[in-house]
């Protein structure tokens, strides 16, 4: 397979083009932003992590049943993955209060919450992804009601076999953001990545930080946390 | 029947006790607030005005089978209502693009959805009345699912009321807010009111705004817009 053109470059990732029309490179950049861009900065080999453990949890989903784009890994940042029109709705699932919800309810970090939640924000950075729910997205035509249906079973799914493989290496999966995508032929996939980019993970005993809030809140010890999961992961 | 003392004094109304223990006295003023209290002001005659036209509408509602709290006019701003817990959830009706809906999303006002919306906000004012999703309203324990769903379903039978009935006098409802409470006996009724404060309302021909956001938005006709919607609701 050949490597093409760059489609696409995001805040995390870039995607280049290949020789076959349904499949893309995605290449994980050391980039790091919050805030939706408004902070940047450089996490020293996260593009690395980032790729294998996506790679792998991603290959842990498929064999329970969850379809993703994962193709192939071609290199310690490359991935080849089905090319896919992402649904432009992020989908958070939180188990416990941290982040943005507590702050927008005012209540503190760390409420295990009796059943886990999911949201929707509209992908949009010049709107700042606001939050909507399956109503707004289908006066929006972002996605119709089966899609919505499917990706929040799928995103549940997700969250039952994320939690349950991250507690195994005494991780506690808080939250995490999730991006579907649909397949040329029309199915829908779990796509993006699932890395401590995108998912809050502390430690079960101690409850330290081994996510990106390391960085969003400049708590030090960034890089350590990311190989920290790594080790947990892969030395299991 | 006595009216006591005074419970509450809100935005719009006073709630006072009366010697009834399961029903309260509602004192409509004509005091107007926009944006979470930012900006306040006057609107003469408006408490009359929301009065009856709250109890008119809510009677029409009663007839095709949505319970309310109205009990008795008792003056020209006084009406006697079922004491309630309110349930601390706004629920938010759409029909067409506007206001807050619009300015998130990105979207021009006036766009007529296929099908209408329904959304919650967190009733806050230190917190802004933050958007919520029934997950989140269960994960904070504001309701139950049973009571979610009966509010839902209570509300879009609201919106296919009133629809219509505006519709008849030349006015069409665009969104509107509703708040319902909880009655000593646990069951869910509609409370507060529902008003040109409450609602959108335009001219079904000439597009013209029947409704608070001409206070917001200084537009001037404030008294006369409301007014106008009195004349069409009574002199049908």
């Amino acid at each position: 397979m050949k490597k093409l053109e760059q489609l696409y470059e995001g805040k995390a990732k870039k995607v280049f083009a290949t020789d076959d029309p349904d499949l893309v490179i995605v290449d994980y950049k050391d980039d790091a932003t919050a805030f939706n861009g408004a902070k940047k900065g450089t996490i020293v080999g996260k593009g690395v992590i980032n790729n294998k453990l996506t790679n792998y949890l991603m290959q842990q989903l498929e064999k329970e049943g969850v379809p993703t784009h994962f193709v192939e890994e071609i290199s310690d940042r490359e991935t080849v993955v089905k090319k896919v029109t992402i649904v432009p709705l992020e989908v958070i699932i939180r188990n416990i209060s941290a982040g943005s919800f507590a702050k927008r309810y005012g209540v503190e970090e760390g409420i295990v919450f009796k059943a886990p939640t999911v949201e929707f924000s509209y992908k949009s950075d010049p709107l700042d992804d606001p939050l909507l729910n399956h109503y707004h997205a289908l006066a929006l035509g972002l996605a119709t009601q089966e899609e919505i249906d499917q990706i929040i079973a799928m995103a549940f799914k997700v969250n039952d076999v994320l939690k349950a493989f991250f507690a195994e290496v005494g991780v506690t999966l808080v939250d995490f953001k999730l991006e579907f995508g649909k397949t040329s032929d029309g199915k829908i996939v779990l796509a993006d990545e699932i890395s401590p980019d995108t998912c809050r993970l502390w430690d079960s005993k101690t409850g330290e930080k081994l996510d990106k809030d390391r960085f969003r809140r400049d708590m030090g010890g960034v890089e350590d946390a990311y190989q920290e999961i790594m080790r947990r992961v892969f030395g299991k």
